[in-house]
């Protein structure tokens, strides 16, 4: 069977997320992995530790969609109760998988731990699920292969934290579900700066009618406009010269546009650069109060590239630690493109990195001005001895004109670095 | 009719949702805002834009829930169907609104831009449903009060974009679901330090089986244990004195464990507290790389408090910057509370701030050693001339083990503010 056509529900067991205590990071990073598998994803269901409601969505679900991924609800106590639903659901007992028990047994004694008698209910499972072991916890996950008039379903179990579900899902999952298919996908992005996404999709309407192979999706993140262009083909290489094509049509249409071609995020091709270059970015923050560094540095590794990020919430800060001078910030106020500036050279100044960049603006709610409204804010960027600095005027929310902010950061270093290196 | 045992659904229309582009962030906010008003969440549903399965899954939800929620597809074009779907829900014709006809052509007047045919599709609503405006976009929600089998069932849209939907919830929906009711819903959050869920459960297991009101939930976020207390009876004053009696209990049982007790989060108590003693801070930061300032300052306001952060990731930054002597680096390492002394001690000397709390540790994935593994996080507080330093080891991903780090910045801030002021 291919998975051409394949369509997705991701079922969340867990009552902590109807609570709203945590965001369900799962589902939209099972979302993603999916969709790179060529899937579509129907559904998004969270229900709580509750046997009834769990087994009631699971049938409704198998219904309609063609893989069921579920995560949370696999641990040892009694209101984890994702197993049992499966089991409703699929009319499977309960049997006692004595590979799981002895592996459980070992995981205890190695850690030294005392297995109780609840930790045994994580060596029963619905008879004829194929077991997957947990290399970051006790509870094992599995997949279910079941018939449904005729054609086959399969329905994925999968622990909730995402330190265990992550490894299990790229390890065992990724794996099978490329096992169903005689097909191969291949997809890169397409990364746009400096057009709209409705002047972007007029200028590109009829390839994204016409198109049944190579798929043009189009997508805006936070300002962001990016293209996924999207092939499955019968063998790897039809795939990639089907997406290679479409790129070069691409290019000619909206090419000044486009700067960059692969399947990476702006951060982590930053990064690569820095490291490709040898060179290390630092920067000095004001609206996004910490939003560059938290980003760069969520990236293991990056400690190769990244110094330091000088947090200069207050006037004062931004005099006395970058040097900022009180006559700019006097006749240009905090976001300026002056005040930007300065705070990038003091950057340089304070770090010796060969790139600094930094950022002052009105994030709001307050603070805004009929010259200076919210969403106003300012770049500076400093390297080889060059200044630049920007102005821009974001629209959204605190959260979004932050996020956006810390998005043109990165672009304006990924712009330097492609400058060409000068004697 | 009462509310206290309403059962309510979220549904979530958007095909980017199901991308994984972003995050459910809606669903989160509205089940603690609805927690907060006593109702249970039962579900959180997420559909693409797609009317018939948009319309199945109202159909499901309304069998089961007393009040449904939806976010998103009330824009102007066609793919917007929530309204469609809610119509064909529950049988009843769109009409045309008059008033927000009219209300919609002077928005789109007093902005100077045109009003296109397409906008006029925000004017109609299945036939009954009361409207509300929407004073940050052109998307109106409404309230449609069900008869279903001679129960009331509320169904509400409301706007997608979190900057929309939020106001609207906030000024229309909670006067609407709480005069639903002739009970009066009072709670309070009891805050904990240094003691383990299951421990805390066992102190006061009897407490929480016995009460149905109030009624005691027990809470962890990354490695913080709080309770909810809640009552829900026929006056305020009544379920005021409820609350407060069992919370004298949980102070007899608990006492020494309770650092809190309030409806704040321990970023809004901190910020409150250092506003009350004028009082500003500053914070150093390695492994969470910015992540405490990006914390402090989602707050509004939160720039009368908060002066700098110097995100020193580096060695070398953490010796030019903060001043942390080579032979500290060398003898001890990076992460140890050495180190994490001499920041905080630097952070007062570039900042002056008059509280310094610094942060260093072993995130992950990598890094880790036998003496020191990943989860290791140093800290320093410095105020009034004295400094405390601290070690923790924290468990879980890289994200958790930085957030938990940040969560305790704020703790030890917390804990040196209720020292007693000496003369």
């Amino acid at each position: 069977m291919g998975y051409k056509n394949m369509k997705a529900a991701i079922l969340t067991v867990g009552t902590e997320i109807l609570f709203g205590q945590i965001e369900n990071t799962n589902a939209s990073y099972l979302s993603r992995e999916l969709n790179n598998l060529g899937i579509d994803v129907m559904y998004h269901n969270t229900v709580g530790d509750n046997l009834n409601r769990l087994t009631d969505n699971l049938l409704h679900l198998l219904k309609e969609c063609d893989l069921i991924i579920t995560t949370g609800g696999l641990g040892p106590t009694r209101d984890d109760i994702t197993k049992e639903g499966v089991s409703i659901a699929i009319n499977k007992p309960m049997v006692l998988n004595g590979d799981v028990k002895i592996w459980l047994e070992n995981r205890f004694k190695k850690t030294g731990r005392n297995i109780t008698e609840n930790n045994y209910r994580q060596c029963y499972f619905p008879e004829g699920a194929d077991i997957m072991l947990n290399d970051n916890g006790t509870a094992p996950g599995m997949i279910n292969t079941i018939n449904y008039n005729d054609e086959s379903r399969y329905l994925i179990t999968l622990p909730g934290p995402p330190r265990e579900m992550k490894p299990m899902f790229q390890r065992d999952v990724i794996p099978f579900i490329k096992s169903l298919s005689d097909e191969h996908i291949v997809y890169e992005f397409v990364r746009t700066s400096g057009i709209g996404e409705s002047l972007l999709e007029s200028k590109i309407m009829d390839l994204v009618d016409e198109q049944t192979d190579p798929t043009i999706a189009t997508y805006v993140t936070y300002g962001e406009v990016y293209l996924r262009i999207t092939s499955k083909r019968r063998t790897a290489k039809e795939a990639h010269d089907s997406v290679t094509k479409m790129i070069e049509i691409l290019k000619s249409r909206i090419g000044r546009y486009i700067y960059y071609v692969g399947n990476k995020n702006i951060e982590e091709i930053v990064i690569e650069k820095l490291k490709e270059k040898n060179l290390t970015v630092s920067s000095s923050e004001s609206c996004t109060g910490g939003m560059f560094g938290e980003t760069i540095t969520k990236y293991p590794g990056s400690s190769e590239v990244f110094q330091t990020s000088l947090v200069t919430y207050s006037n004062e800060s931004k005099a006395n630690i970058l040097g900022v001078s009180k006559k700019t910030l006097d006749s240009y106020g905090a976001v300026s493109e002056e005040t930007a500036g300065e705070m990038a050279i003091g950057t340089n100044t304070v770090s010796k990195s060969p790139i600094c960049v930094s950022v002052t603006g009105i994030a709001g709610p307050g603070g805004g001005s009929s010259d200076k409204p919210v969403g106003t804010v300012c770049f500076g960027i400093y390297y080889r001895g060059r200044l630049n600095t920007y102005k821009k005027l974001f629209k959204g929310d605190r959260n979004s004109i932050r996020k956006q902010s810390v998005l043109w950061m990165f672009r304006y270093i990924y712009e330097v670095l492609g400058e060409k290196d000068e004697k």
